[in-house]
């Protein structure tokens, strides 16, 4: 990448707007007014719930200039919200993105990090309607905001486990937490192994299709894998009023995984419990509604982990040895201090 | 406002987003689920068209925790964006709000700053329905988010404007950015005059119920004023591919005003033009409908501050001696430096 001796100085906010607005609208069908008014106008779709969600990342709290590219900032920003609306069951229709950069930032910076988000969005066919851009005394924020659609009967809330419904995710775990961890290490480019941890903490990849199908599947509830399985796993069962009892030889860990928990010296399952930002879905479903899909879906990369038990039982994970162990949400918690 | 011990370390997100979920819906009728999931689900109202639009503030930039406390700051975080869904027409009905702060913010900041957010929403009947709350290692960064509807017919964009329309405020200006230089010169709190000018600045009032029946009066045109007079009207002009001719005489400028800009020594038409924040409406429209809407809402105290021009006579301020001077859009920019 190269580096214009341009500033943000130079070519003003408006300047900039005008950069950005370029090959953001991917479903015209859906939008009135695009960037560039007081506010977006879009067509919501006749008798759908409409879902919003928003996700702020913070330079040095969430992300590392010295470890991503803007371009891979900007994808990701966007990614992470659009896994909310895979998680309610929906379909991501907008964004409206707001960004706070230095004075000082290139503007060759912007282009990458407007091309990263503007490249998930034209993978998911979701547009780019508004936004904000004003300047930061310290550090960059991007605040992304997702707006989606489902049917009504599609919607799946975190709060509809039943007590034996089947627990399951829809891939590897712990792959993003490791590539942080890599990176972090600065023990990478040398690895093959290493290669698709990075990418997966990078570009995680909303499982957007994946989880329209659970939701008309008929999963019983669903989160987003954002705090690692324990966390997600607590979040069902607090929301849910239910247990959770997971099996340790069940969660999927990716032979990448493997090779860099030696690495880094700590379990992989460590990584997949409490590592987070995967971005795979964990569900729970009646286990007639899960073979069905299994049966319809065979190459739904699903893999159960466990099911769902009394709310007394709490949220366990069994050991190899057939140990149950409570399970404690310990996924990254913005307000307290690591133990 | 006590301070109490607790700082966000003690209470972790998750007691904080307990905190924060009480008293968050206004209009229950239309929230299927708000905060506490992965995304919220809201019902539209069927046939309109949905706004968005989002507006980050960033402390030093936009606000100075020495001038306002973190009540008066949620509110008008809230006010910006419900200004930008009136200035398109429409009703405001949803915010997704997104938080950056500092680990050793104390509690009671975020209590304040929440209950800010919830007196405006409670005054619109806007529902929060979601958000993030992250840490920041420095300074506090606020991003909302509103979801608004509005009838198809109703919208009201900024390229509009015909020529012969007249061109018109919603009330006076000026108001908000002597506010911020009485502040910013700690000369405020002796002067009765002060009082409304700050409280302009801190508590701006979005004209939600006016930009409305603008819109169902006709407006052909309309923008909100954050970015001063000036800057508002070349915005409009180059949107609808016209000139607009204002008249000095006409800006309406309180008395308070007045009286800040001779302690200030800047003209108190500067303040009007070029200040910003001041969150009235700025609207175009046929003449003929102008004097039904007069008629049919003597109440509304809209000012006619001049037409609508070709495009080739550009944006004019006529002076008292009948003078026409090109009025510049010098409103803030973020990334530019200040002459």
């Amino acid at each position: 990448m190269v580096f214009l001796i341009n500033e943000l100085e130079d070519i003003g906010e408006f300047g900039l707007i005008d950069l950005i607005r370029q090959d953001t609208i991917n479903d015209a069908g859906r939008v009135v007014v695009g960037i560039g008014d007081d506010a977006a106008a879009v067509l919501p779709t006749p008798r759908q719930l409409q879902l919003l969600t928003a996700d702020m990342l913070v330079e040095t709290v969430h992300f590392n200039l010295m470890t991503t590219t803007p371009r891979q900032l900007g994808y990701k920003a966007v990614a992470v919200n659009l896994s909310d609306i895979a998680a309610m069951g929906g379909v991501p229709r907008h964004v409206v993105v707001s960004v706070a950069l230095p004075r000082s930032t290139p503007t060759q910076f912007v282009i990458e990090l407007y091309t990263g988000m503007k490249a998930i969005c034209k993978e998911f066919s979701v547009n780019i309607v508004g936004g904000d851009t004003v300047s930061s005394p310290q550090g960059v924020v991007i605040n992304v905001t997702a707006a989606g659609e489902v049917e009504p009967a599609n919607l799946v809330r975190r709060s509809g486990a039943q007590v034996g419904d089947i627990v399951a995710v829809t891939g590897n775990l712990g792959n993003s937490a490791a590539g942080l961890g890599l990176l972090a290490a600065g023990q990478w480019e040398d690895s093959a192994f290493a290669w698709p941890l990075v990418a997966a903490h990078l570009t995680p990849k909303p499982q957007v299709r994946t989880g329209q199908l659970l939701a008309i599947a008929g999963a019983s509830s669903m989160d987003d894998i954002s705090d690692g399985l324990a966390s997600e796993a607590n979040e069902i069962a607090k929301a849910s009023q239910i247990g959770i009892r997971l099996h340790a030889d069940s969660i999927p860990l990716s032979p990448e995984l493997t090779a860099a928990s030696a690495r880094l010296g700590k379990p992989a399952l460590d990584y997949a419990l409490y590592g987070g930002e995967d971005f795979q879905l964990l569900f729970t479903m009646a286990p007639d509604k899960y073979q069905v899909l299994l049966s319809a879906h065979p190459e739904l990369p699903v893999i159960k982990v466990g099911h769902v038990v009394g709310q007394a039982e709490g949220v366990t994970l069994v050991d190899q040895a057939g140990r149950a162990h409570r399970l404690e949400a310990r996924g990254f918690n913005h307000f307290r201090q690591e133990e």
